[in-house]
C-alpha cells in the first residue's frame, strides 16, 4: 500500500485486523469531532457497528453520511478523507479487496459509500 | 450460485443484503438450536455481530467454534452445515468474494473460519 494507506495516515483510528491474499480488513473507531488526513480505499465492502454522521470530501466534492449500526455499504475505490460531524464515536469495518477489478466497469465512481 | 447456495437452502436464516460483480453480502441470524442445510460458501470475510457456539460439519469433520461479537475471520471456500449449540441467537455478516482466487494458493483449506 502506499503511504495514502489509511491504517499508516491514520493509524489511532484504522487498525488492521486481518489480512490474506485476497483481502484486508480495518477497523475504525473514532469520537466526535475526530478527522482523518486524505488517504485510499481500494473497492471494499464496510459494514458499520455504529450509527454515525460524517462528511467526506474529496478535492471540491463533499458528501454528508448518516447511517445506522448493522449496515453494510458498497465503497468505491477513492480517495477521500473524513470528519466525525455527529455526537457518537464512528465504529465501522472495511473489508478491502486486494485484487484488481476482473469486470472492466465503468459505472461513475461515488464519493463515499453507496446508495442500499 | 448453485442450489448449495445458504440464501436458497436456509432462506429463512440467509439474507442477500449487498452485491455487485465483485461480492454478495449475507446476512445470518438464528436462535438457538437451529440447523442449516448443508451449503456451499465461496471465500469470504465473515464479521460477527453477535457473540456464538456452533458446530460445523462436513462429511466426517466437525469442528466447534465460539466468537465474540465484533470478530473477523477468513472463511475458505468450502461446504459444510451448521448449529447453533449455544444459548444466544448466532447474527453475523458473510462478504462472499464472487471473483475466482488468483493466487494459486496450495494452502490446505479449513472447515469453519481461521485462527484469528
Amino acid at each position: 500500500m502506499s503511504s495514502d494507506d489509511p491504517a499508516e495516515v491514520n493509524p489511532d483510528l484504522y487498525r488492521v485486523v486481518f489480512e490474506n491474499e485476497r483481502v484486508r480488513v480495518l477497523e475504525y473507531l473514532d469520537h466526535p469531532g475526530d478527522m482523518t488526513r486524505p488517504h485510499i480505499h481500494p473497492d471494499s465492502v464496510m459494514i458499520t457497528a455504529s450509527a454515525f454522521d460524517r462528511r467526506l470530501v474529496h478535492g471540491d466534492q463533499e458528501v454528508t453520511v448518516h447511517l445506522e449500526a448493522g449496515e453494510v455499504r458498497w465503497l468505491d475505490a477513492q480517495t477521500h478523507s473524513g470528519h466525525n460531524i455527529g455526537a457518537n464515536d464512528t465504529h465501522t469495518f472495511f473489508v478491502e479487496l486486494k485484487e484488481p477489478r476482473l469486470s472492466g466497469s465503468t459505472t461513475e465512481r461515488t464519493l463515499g459509500p453507496s446508495a442500499p
